[in-house]
């Protein structure tokens, strides 16, 4: 049974999604909370392949719904081997990107549909939905120049597919909030970061209420 | 559009698939009709790699539903690369197993649910569904002598997992079978080489009849 908690956070390229889960990480941390943060493919051996294949730069005729199952594959397997086994040991489990990126980049900004994409991936992920999801919301434009301003990160393929796309990932991303308003906080993420770590503090605070003891504080 | 007819060819280990594909290939060619004979990953690729990972030997931790993704995507691109541009061109294109494979396999034999496992690949397939399935029907342990008397034929993990399972992934044939009894034919496949053609031409004319021309004999 699990007894931990789980926390997806999502959104655009460069929302300051790593950024966030580093703070809240220590924020929770240092309230005695154990706690794990994790990314697909997270270290997982098969999951890291499977994304292997899925970024081969070979690939460029790969078919979009063979894109999708594989990166379904790959998160049924990381969160078979390493979310599953945390959250049973009681942790709370902070996920860089879930199955709402799966919805708003595959599903909606791809055109497969946000129904055939959410098939797949409760197939891949069953009863194990987060309790918490944080969508950091951004301009995406405002969030590629976030990006392009480090130069020590290298571009990839999402990158590149320019600004219309991005936009339809936040439509995608709006989308799905609507329709799970309970489990999606919306964050502004265009706020400066000691902004962003308290709106997702109270978020966290107010979403795993029952779960932390009375007298804890983030 | 598609213009052409898809046959695909299931049943258990040692059924008989794969020199049966043969003859029909020859007899349909000999008519004068374009075929092209398929198996899974087809040389596609991207499918290739895709049952690299499925088979990789150190993946005795690889999850069913994983695997089963896995296969969904490798059946996608193999699909899209090879199937369906043939399908436009109007051949006849036999497939060596398909997707009743995996609802016997995963979704029946190994417990995953029919169902669910015909939710991924409806999203893999589309609307190519095959036009004719011939199941070759045989008692498991019958097929798998078949097998272990070819000594040139490396066993696999799938050979080695009993008999039980191959009973029931029997049984997952039998059900899909009794649910789709227009698409598919069920054939005796204990029967021997000659009769067994006979039995799978009788069902390749009949099932693709208006497709091969008044006066065309297989
Ligand atoms: N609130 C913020 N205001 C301004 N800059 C920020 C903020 N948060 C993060 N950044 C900076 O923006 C860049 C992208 O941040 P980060 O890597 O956290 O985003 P991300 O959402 O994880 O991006 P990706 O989608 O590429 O993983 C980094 O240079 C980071 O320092
Ligand atoms: N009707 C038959 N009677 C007896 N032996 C047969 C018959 N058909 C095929 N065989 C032999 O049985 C063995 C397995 O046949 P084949 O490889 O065609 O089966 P298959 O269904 O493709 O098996 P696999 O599941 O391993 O792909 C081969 O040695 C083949 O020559
Ligand atoms: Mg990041
Ligand atoms: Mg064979």
């Amino acid at each position: 049974m699990k007894s931990g908690r789980f926390i997806t956070i999502e959104g655009g390229e460069g929302a300051g999604k790593t950024t966030l889960i580093q703070e809240l990480e220590r924020r929770i941390m240092a309230a005695g909370i154990a706690v794990v943060t994790t990314r697909e493919p997270g270290g997982i051996a098969i999951a890291e392949q499977i994304r292997g294949v899925i970024l081969d730069s070979r690939h460029t005729s790969m078919d979009g719904r063979t894109e999708a199952l594989l990166y379904a594959a790959a998160r049924r397997q990381h969160l078979v081997e390493k979310v599953i086994p945390a959250l049973k040991q009681g942790f709370v489990v902070i996920c860089d990107r879930f199955i709402d990126s799966s919805l708003a980049y595959q599903g909606y900004a791809r055109g497969l549909g946000m129904e055939a994409v959410w098939e797949i991936n409760r197939f891949a992920i069953g009863d194990t939905m987060p309790d918490l999801t944080i969508w950091m919301d951004i301009e995406p434009e405002e969030g590629l120049k976030r990006i392009h301003k480090d130069d020590c990160r290298e571009l990839n393929r999402l990158d590149l597919e320019g600004l219309k796309f991005h936009e339809k990932v936040r439509s995608g991303y709006e989308q799905i909030y609507r329709q799970y308003p309970n489990r999606i906080v919306r964050i502004d993420a265009s706020a400066e970061p000691d902004a962003v770590a308290r709106q997702a503090i109270a978020a966290v605070e107010h979403g795993l209420k029952g779960f932390f003891a009375e007298n804890v504080k983030l």
